[in-house]
């Protein structure tokens, strides 16, 4: 992948500001990837966070007894971040373990990373929103991951919210859901969300002024 | 059903300012409609979102290929939208397509709709925020339903939330669920449903002043 | 349990002043109590509700007919409420009936009662979150309660949320989730609970600046 | 209801040997009944039982202590049982508790009822299957219902696998599933049960000789 | 696909006969299909049941009222049905309606046609079992699907039990589960799993007479 | 634990002959061992399956790459099966994976192994079925594990069907569910099971005379 860090930071920035998640779906449609939208049981787990990145996999498993070293693979996971990742971590939707809170949200922050998406519980929800750090979670849940979850893997493909995700993946949420870009189309995806925005300007302004849908539809082939 | 367009929004105007959705709920269980909230499932898509008006029905299935047109049915449902109307779409709790956005409320609004209730996903939550157009579905999901849904019939009786919607009936939301109410009683149900408004006050304030609830549903009958 | 009222009052006052969720159920943990959280499926009824007090348990079952005395057991577990209890309701996730509303609500308050937690739907959310009463619930649903559900019990163990309830157990939640303290460990779990609220600050200190998280829980224990 | 109880005994042995449930289905459907079918998760515990009765309703309500009186409701719902009688017990689909099992079946059996229908779990399968005494329930599971499940009222209408059912009316199970026969209709749904099954085997031996669906249809009118 | 019909009697009398499911699935895998597994929801619905022929699909969408003409299009998708076809009918996991029964497995094996599977409900189990007609579906259910499903499509690609359909796919299921064939592997899938099969013998052979799983598995290959 | 292996060889041969699971479970309920019992969701993949044993555990992992080892540990936790061993394995309830089959049967057989108990899907069932190896799941998928489920750990405690089991409990299953036997009750346990199956016998006899329910509960205390 030729981009480079800055130019990782400006666009990531800049998708933040002006694009938004249902439109790079609908060009990953077009493009022929239909599976990149993560379910629907994966949210901000607080109003109008947005998060967008490169992914920094991580798997975690349920367990049922302490491990006599709870943390050191987790600790490995997070402290690998690299500025503009998000940490994707797949728990198979876990409804035991709390996989993320405000202490490792502050670690990842001071390590660059832009959010953090879990197929599972977090805590600590008001101040992480207080820090403004996205976080998009299953649920909330106020307990320790030690001897509840244990991280297997780090930088592996992972499903999350049924979506594979690779290492390097741009993964892009807001309040609307999740898709992941895969990165053989990034560039043409993010340019054609650019022009797509602007044909959906034309189509709002036709519906509002009372025009049929049938006949917008049929002027821009937007919906 | 003599009621006309302009009593109508009268009607629907003044519901919304003045009544709830749990005392509609309560008078149609003393009439014998017991079954006519919606399951808790379908939730407003933002805070505080109100809808009220005449269902407008529709039925969509999921699909698994781009159909030739995939849009004529979807396009047909909306533009039969009619002022009060309120769009309610039945899509067999999919998690997979995604029935509304806000060009479609868009579309709706201007042809005088007042709102949409979907047992399904919908997107571009922000932006129907913004709009105030009441929106009530059970997630968000950012995908087109292009080659995912396909709206196979309007204006027929669907199940939408557990409870069997007629095409004309009453449908009103707030944030504590959505009741219908079906046409032969929705004249009694509007006027019992102010008096027990009224009742409920006089109980409150009993209550904050310490009678026992035992003393308090004695003496009025309401819980 | 020596504890009284005065003191109870207090206690819960500064708890829900100082203290959270997830502290305490890293203590209890420590403790050797690690199945004290309820589960995801319980939530705040609205934005930043915090409730703490002692469990006045009950225990509903759903019903399919009207029975000639739908509230006296309900009307009797309410009322025998007393200041800084807590109601805690199990239903069995019931999705038919709906537990909780704006006069229970009401009742409650005027005994003294801090908040109400219930494993199923409630009603009447706008109205609750007006009188600031924490109410902690899986959904809301506009019905009554009459021949849905039917208090068979109260001030008896139940499980709520998938945690073993005993009545004068120290119930806490906040945006996190929800944690039972039993009574013979509440002394201790609560003095160390205020000791880890300092440690976290030192170690949140640390990685903002930038340390490695390897090296921040090897320096504090805390993650 | 005039039918006395020799004339059931008949009309039972006759149903349980020349009718089958599916017929059943379809006749209420034409009769306008078309909620009288359980859902799927009621299965018979043993190949081929099959149950025919008058419903003999029972509630139970999951519990979290051992009562100071575990079984004395249950007993009594099970000592009224009399002369082809079913029992028909509402969990609320519990996975905690067990209804049912062999010394029940041994009891039911010895006051001439002819099966029992559990929308939760039983055990003994093995036994209750030597006894050829046919139960159908959700599932298996080895425990017994003291401090885990509690009759809290026999002799009322419940909701079994979805459908409600009065004390009286007939239920109706093979290995197709169950339906409730109200008894304003019980005689003319039999009488047309009885043709319907005639039509069927004409139906049969023209599509055996391959004949068009189309054809068939079009000449029966059956499916 | 140049296969002709007759090659196709003789190779699904084959691959009935001498292969299984479980070693197309990791013939499959080793080519890179990965995701051809159905999941485990749907069932043989009688014991020792195998189906094998070429996917004739149809899908089917929940409704809510008596249609005009119920009928017509299941009709035609059955009417359609050719030799070694099996109707493999996608319902979204509908536990309202049955799709499938005794007539239709009569009218389906009078055509030629191998066997049906179904993401959804069937009825008649018993006579479908006397006539050996391999039926896969999640459960069984006695009513007719006038009223409660239409069929909207036949001849398309569909998701059953979680895979995707193609018209003309190979399609196998036993009682370890189902695979989906693509068409430009099958000659190469069923010549490799002719290969495993020998290979499992040998494995068996060393690992009854005792060695070491680590030993036998590096010297096959095989698990 | 001081038994020594003839002995519970011997121990367990008798117990699969003379004891059964419900009496199992009654019998840890009254020594205060109450959630013993594993859930619904695990059954006997054959007909008239029996296992007795000691738990052998092993803990897997849903994964979404082939790894560079996918097999080195899962080979380690069978390898390590000692005799009268049962296999006893946590995986999440993954409906992804496939954590046994036929040829790791044949190995555990070797070894001297008893069953296996997975909290998951297996295949091959009707070899498993030829060679009577008890084999107790959650359903069948006809998949292999690699790149689908990896083992992370065995010989530690995992909680399987919703019991928590330590290495050499004695788990026991047969068609109505499992049990888990904690080793310090073991015997306590056992010789009371013998004693209640005893005390059955007589209640049953009454029963079977016409007995009511109250009278011989009143006189045995069993039910």
């Amino acid at each position: 992948m030729a981009t480079i860090q800055t130019t990782d930071t400006e666009l990531f920035d800049f998708m933040q500001r002006e694009l938004y998640v249902s439109v790079l779906s609908d060009v990953l449609d077009r493009l022929g990837y239909r599976e990149q939208a993560m379910d629907a049981t994966i949210r901000p787990i607080y109003t109008d966070a947005i998060v967008v990145g490169r992914a920094h996999t991580a798997l975690s498993t349920d367990v049922y007894e302490m491990p006599s070293d709870a943390y050191s693979a987790e600790i490995a996971a997070i402290d690998s971040l690299r500025p503009n990742d998000v940490l994707v971590a797949a728990t198979n939707h876990s409804t035991r373990t709390c996989f993320w809170g405000e202490l490792l949200s502050t670690t990842a922050r001071a390590r660059g990373a832009r959010g953090a998406i879990i197929d599972g519980h977090v805590r600590d929800v008001r101040r992480i929103e207080q820090m403004q750090f996205p976080v998009f979670a299953t649920g909330l849940r106020p307990v320790d991951s030690a001897g509840r979850g244990l991280v297997v893997a780090h930088g592996t493909p992972v499903i999350c919210g049924g979506v594979l995700v690779h290492p390097g993946d741009i993964v892009f949420g807001d309040s609307d859901g999740l898709v992941v870009i895969p990165q053989v189309v990034e560039q043409e995806a993010i340019e054609r969300a650019k022009e797509k925005v602007a044909g959906e300007d034309r189509a709002r302004q036709d519906l509002e002024r009372g025009d049929l849908l049938r006949d917008v539809y049929d002027r821009y082939g937007v919906l």
